[in-house]
C-alpha cells in the first residue's frame, strides 16, 4: 500500500523531508537558462527544457538523503504543454530513482470530471487497448470544496493502483484562516475536512495504522498541527511551510507520532534554491548540502522507527 | 472589461448558453476517433488529434447561436501533454471565432503559486523578453478553499488584462452539500464564500453593475440560486448542471435579473453529445440543432435588454 511504503522510505532514510520540485526561471543559475535559451530561444520550450535539467540534476543529487519529491503542477502548467512535458518527464525520472512521488495539483471537480483528473494522475486512461497515465504518480494533493463525489473518484484509484491522496487541510499560507477557519458548528472547517478524511481512510488503513487519505497541514500553524495530530491518529500529513515560508524545526515536531511516523515535511526553496544562499552555481551540490542539514536537524528531536 | 464583453454578447445572441466542451473518447463519432488511430495509433496524440476536430467542427457550428464557451481541463490533462495542446489550441481557435472564452480549471493554490496559475490562465510569464500565456482565456474557475491570497492573485491579472474568475460557490454535483453548506455561524459556507466574491468586486463593476469577480452556481440547486441572486444583485453566476445533470429551464430563471443580465448557463453533454440522440453522424450539425432549441427555449421565458 501507498502510504507503508512511504512510511518505510521515510523509516530507512531516517528523513521525513519530501523536496519540492518548484522550479522558475529566478531560481535557475543563469548559465543553465542562457543554454536553453540559445539553442531554443527565448521560448517555453527552452524554459521547459531548463526546468528539466535542473530538476534531474536535483533528483541524482538527493536520491539517498531524501524519500520523497513534490513537483507542484502550476510552475510546469505556466509553460503550456511544453512544461506539462517537463511535468511528466520530471514524475518518470522520479519514479526511475526510486523517489515517493507526490503530484502537487490540487485539483478538485464534481464527479464525472473528478475521474478525468483522477485517470490522469492517479489510475490510467483507456486508449483503444492501450492504458495511458498521463502525469503518473504515487499521489496527489485533492481540493475538499466539492465534497464526497470528488474524493469517490480518486479513492477508486487508490484502492485499485495502490495509489495516495492528500486532500488540503489547513493549508500554509496566511489566508488558510478565510474558509478554512470558518466555524461549522463547534469546530473550524479544516477539522470538519479532517474528519471527512479520517472517515474514508478508516477501511484503507495500511501496517502502521495509517491511510492512503492523508491531509494537508500547513507546518506554519503549528497549535494546528498539532491539535490534529492528537484528534486523528490515523491521518497523515503532508506538511508544506517548512523553511521558506517560516515553519521551523519545532513547529513540525507535534506532527509525528511516537515512532517518528505519520507526517511528510515539505521543503523546496530551501533546497532548490540553497546554490542562491551558498553563492555557488553547482546548484544540486548545493541542494545535497541543504537537504542533509534539514534532515539532521530534524534527526535531532524525531526517531524513525 | 470582461464582463461587460460577457453580458453584451448574451444580450446581442440573446442567449445566456456557455457550450462547454467536454471532450471523451465516447462522446466523438467512431469513424472520427478511428481517422485519428489510424494515423498516429493508439495513442494520447491521436485522440488530442481528434479532440481538436471535433471542438473545432462545434466551434465552427454554433459561433452565431452561443456567446461563450467553457472547455473543462480535465479532460483534456488526462491525455497529457498532447491533450493540454489541444486545449491551448481549442482557447485559441475559441477566441478567433470571437467567443466569450471560460477555461473550466477550477485552479487555487497559495499565493506564490497562484500566481503561476494566474499566469498560465490570465496573465502573462515573461520568458526573456518575451510574454507566454500558456492557456489564454476571457476567464477562469477558482477554487476559494485556498482563501484570499489566491485569489488575488487571480484578480491582478483581471485588473491587468481585463480579465474575469468565476469563484466555486455552489457547485452542480450532490455532494457539494457537504462542504458548501456546513452552517458558518448562522449561514452556510457558500454564502459567505459569494459575499468574499461580492467585496472582492466591489470596487470592479462594470457598466452594468456586476463585477469581474463572480461565482459558479448549479442549476441544480434552484432554491440556493435564487437565494444568491436576491442576497447578491452585482454577482455573475456561471451556472453549470442544465441539461444532463437534471437542471431544466425553470431551474435558472432566478440566476437572471429583470433586464435577463446576471448569468450563463453551461451545457455540455446535452450540445456535445446532441449526434447521438438524433441518431446522425454529423455531431456538428446536431449540436446547432441542440444550442439552437435550448436558446429558443430559454427565451421564451427570458427577455435580454
Amino acid at each position: 500500500m501507498s502510504v507503508d511504503r512511504l512510511i518505510e522510505r521515510i523509516r530507512d532514510f531516517a528523513n521525513p523531508t519530501v523536496a519540492g520540485l518548484d522550479p522558475r526561471m529566478e531560481y535557475l543559475p543563469e548559465d543553465l537558462l542562457k543554454k536553453h535559451f540559445d539553442a531554443l530561444g527565448e521560448t517555453p520550450e527552452a524554459v521547459a527544457a531548463a526546468y528539466l535539467e535542473f530538476n534531474k540534476g536535483i533528483l541524482d543529487a538527493l536520491q539517498d538523503i531524501v524519500p520523497a519529491v513534490k513537483p507542484q503542477c502550476a510552475f510546469y502548467e505556466a509553460l503550456g504543454p511544453a512544461g506539462m512535458e517537463t511535468f511528466r518527464q520530471t514524475l518518470l525520472y522520479a519514479a526511475e530513482l526510486g523517489y515517493y512521488v507526490i503530484a502537487d495539483a490540487k485539483r478538485g471537480d464534481i464527479g464525472s470530471t473528478a475521474r478525468a483528473y483522477s485517470e490522469a494522475f492517479l489510475g490510467t486512461l483507456a486508449i483503444g487497448s492501450a492504458a495511458y497515465t498521463a502525469f503518473p504518480c504515487d499521489a496527489l494533493t485533492v481540493n475538499p470544496y466539492l465534497g464526497s463525489d470528488n474524493l469517490k473518484e480518486f479513492l477508486k484509484d487508490c484502492d485499485e493502483y495502490g495509489k495516495m491522496v492528500f486532500v488540503l487541510c489547513k493549508t500554509s499560507n496566511p489566508s488558510s484562516i478565510d474558509v478554512q477557519e470558518m466555524m461549522a458548528g463547534h469546530r473550524p472547517l479544516y477539522k470538519v475536512v479532517a474528519e471527512q478524511a479520517d472517515r474514508a481512510g478508516a477501511k484503507r488503513r495500511g501496517a502502521y495504522g495509517y491511510s492512503p487519505v492523508g491531509v494537508v497541514a500547513g507546518a506554519t500553524h503549528p497549535a494546528q498541527l498539532r491539535a490534529l495530530r492528537e484528534e486523528f491518529p490515523h491521518l497523515f500529513f503532508l506538511v508544506p511551510g517548512y523553511g521558506a515560508q517560516g515553519g521551523d524545526v519545532f513547529d513540525i515536531l507535534d506532527a509525528f507520532d511516537r515512532h517518528g511516523r505519520g507526517a511528510v515535511i515539505n521543503n523546496s526553496r530551501g533546497i532548490i534554491c540553497a546554490w542562491q544562499k551558498a553563492k555557488t552555481g553547482d546548484y544540486a551540490a548545493a541542494a545535497r548540502k541543504a537537504a542533509a542539514a534539514m534532515r539532521d536537524r530534524i534527526r535531532k528531536h524525531v526517531q524513525f522507527f
